[in-house]
């Protein structure tokens, strides 16, 4: 075999959602970046691989970002006072507008992909803004970042601000073109691809949905979108869409909704049956953002309903509706919001286990982009090799506990490695990406 | 005036609930371990007093942490999926045991002071477990950490299990006099008190309450317990005091709630109109301890109404329930479960907003201990100075906002100073205290 190597340490991985695999002192093995299993012995075949020991250090599946709005990572944490539309008023709109301006995006975005790249997420599902010429640049960014991505232009030609709305459905499928034919033409990304981007219902016009189909289907390309994240919300689309029998239903009725269209829908809090079975149906990724439900008031999505229906699931920071771009604090939230849904709203829906949560920010997610988000043989070889050392100073703990405290407090663990696609992203050259890696003084996960 | 300073700096404390004060640029007074005042130029009085610039860092009050459990340190964010029981018997009954064993409770312990002196904390009001001479170890360590805290030998001596139950009520009370004669005794701790620590109702038979009444009222002590934390508790208390109309009757008969007893109940999630009632007319302290309340599915404690009566408030990490130490921690999970409170529970309970969260966990929780948590003139000098700078990455910020970044990411800042009356405790000579301010490399807030 060409490429390849082996790492030896603590491994921790899901094969499926709560099956939880833990090796000690375990060997992981990359060939061609992809993954070609994990061992507790060392099989022959692989023994001329360089091998690094890394000896207690926990070795982790990178984390999977299924919905991130990489302009609004400028205001992380403000206005969390605000109710939704203030906050979008307020915050999200003049912000987004900015970024006409290509200096501004530059700076914006490279600390945007800068945080994301020292810590513990390896893929993400990214909204830009509709401006063509800052989404290339985002790509760009990323591409050089060695983040693995979906990166969407935002379509929006109705119910926005002047600056920031598209000027007709017409001009916004233009826009959409000369995006496309540069992100898959002349810019051949290998980590970074488009994804179709209606920023949600209220934003667009029939016509501009319609438009957008013809294009998923001229291109081949997955869809994102916001669905239920709040009842005003949902209450509006039922106005603008009169015909429609649910708001999962007015995106099906764009073909935008699963079935030959992969596609990832953000929030889901507030669903009705029947569009839980059309998720089901049409296997409709969930990217569930529990923070930024807490933040913006919207409530607690049913995640328990979804895993029992069937339905894939993945967790979503949602910067700046979430304050965190790191998925292990997405995995706390999401079992800590379960609980209270179970405790406070339907005791039949179970919490999350702490193995759920690990399989939601890895395997859960990951399958949006294929076989990712696990160390099974053939999957992608995306990993983190982390010093959980200071949380071990009152004393040796199990594998599953180390786990927990990862989760719980990611904060005080140290990424020394990080691998996207078998290649260890702290490694790359600078080069005019300049991406640098946490030094331990910063490393923080 | 003897032995004073000055910091300069950018100011943020509050005047009272929901009243943020904030000064950029200004002076902050200190004399004899007492604030002298903020102010925008500096008093002529005061300008011979030695003099610190500390330019663009955040100058803000001690956090205080009004409900943690030393002992369980040990085991933070561990058994997550538990439920309550399984949780205090898997994990807090087992190993609140060991501290029978001194050298065990001195590492722990070590440990426990290490986490808090490194972090925002300045005071904490602390469960240690029942046995004596390893509180009397925690007090002597906190008392070397320069923390200030409550300290309280745990009472208990029903349902509990045999290694840590008190034999019975006498055998408790007689421990607690050797305790408070060492305590108030021979110790005399400058910033290091003890609190009569009864576990909770279920644990403490009347015998055991009524004998703690008379100590209390011999040492002119304060109490903490907990109340209405989860509702099989409160059933089990129902049938324990039948005679009492409510479990904080059940306190208040042995006069242990408020009144002449400063008292802090920790949780107060599950209360009725009249307990409510009653915690106001006794001005009873409430802990609230947002994320222990996610993590043990106990449910969400209505601050709102508790700020509307006019109860006394303040924040608690409640470690182990809760994964953190840090009270800012404490301060972002309140103003979530607050939202989600309103959303989901009671839409007349409007959700917390920065400025009052940043109140409970500074001046709510302070006067418990007196003039504690602000920059007003006559409050005990407790102080952090905080370099927020990998905050403003993209670009500069107002005050509000470099608070509301601290509060929902303390990780990411560096605590430079931190001051306990006076004195700047990341100055102190080593000694046999051993604590060390965290290095930047791994200074976390």
């Amino acid at each position: 075999m060409s490429e390849g190597f082996v790492l030896k340490g603590d491994l921790c991985f899901s094969r499926a959602s709560g099956d939880l695999e833990v090796m000690e002192n375990a060997y992981l093995v990359c060939a061609d970046g992809v993954c070609k299993g994990a061992y507790q012995e060392l099989p022959e075949e692989f023994s001329s691989l360089p091998l690094t020991d890394h000896q207690n250090r926990l070795i982790v599946p990178g984390l999977v970002d299924l919905h991130v709005h990489a302009p609004q990572y400028t205001f992380w944490g403000l206005g969390m006072d605000l109710e939704l539309i203030q906050w979008l008023n307020r915050h999200t709109f003049p912000e987004e507008s900015k970024y006409e301006d290509l200096s501004y995006a530059e700076k914006a975005y490279r600390a945007f992909a800068d945080e994301v790249y020292r810590g513990p997420n390896t893929r993400a599902v990214v909204f830009a803004t509709r401006h063509t010429p800052a989404t290339l640049l985002l790509m760009d960014i990323l591409e050089g970042s060695g983040l693995a991505a979906y990166v969407g232009k935002v379509n929006m030609d109705r119910n926005g601000i002047p600056p920031l709305q598209e000027e007709s459905a017409e001009a916004s499928l233009a826009d959409t073109e000369i995006w496309l034919q540069a992100a898959l033409g002349e810019k051949r990304y290998a980590n970074v691809k488009p994804i179709l981007t209606p920023r949600f219902i209220p934003s667009c016009t029939d016509g501009l949905m319609s438009g957008l189909k013809a294009v998923q289907r001229s291109y081949g390309l997955p869809v994102q979108s916001h669905l239920s994240e709040n009842q005003g919300e949902v209450a509006w689309v039922r106005e603008l869409c009169p015909g429609a029998g649910s708001y999962a239903q007015a995106y099906d009725a764009f073909g935008m909704f699963g079935g030959d269209t992969p596609t990832v829908m953000a929030h889901c809090v507030w669903m009705s049956d029947e569009e839980i079975e059309l998720m089901r149906k049409r296997q409709v990724f969930v990217a569930h953002c529990p923070q930024s439900n807490m933040n913006l008031s919207s409530g607690i999505a049913p995640v328990r309903r979804f895993l029992d229906a069937g339905i894939p699931v993945g967790l979503g920071s949602d910067v700046a509706g979430g304050s965190h771009t790191s998925i292990f604090r997405a995995m706390s939230d999401a079992i800590q919001v379960s609980k209270l849904y179970w405790r406070l709203v339907d005791e039949s829906c179970r919490a999350l286990t702490l193995e759920e949560a690990f399989y939601l920010g890895t395997l859960g997610g990951g399958a949006f982009f294929g076989n990712i988000g696990s160390f099974l043989p053939g999957y992608e070889f995306d990993a983190l090799v982390i010093d959980d050392s200071r949380n071990l100073d009152t004393g040796p703990l199990d594998m599953q506990s180390r786990l927990a405290r990862v989760v719980y407090q990611p904060d005080r663990n140290v990424i020394e490695e990080k691998y996207v696609r078998g290649k260890n992203i702290f490694d790359r050259p600078l080069g005019n990406a300049g991406f640098k890696k946490a030094s331990k003084e910063e490393g923080v996960v």
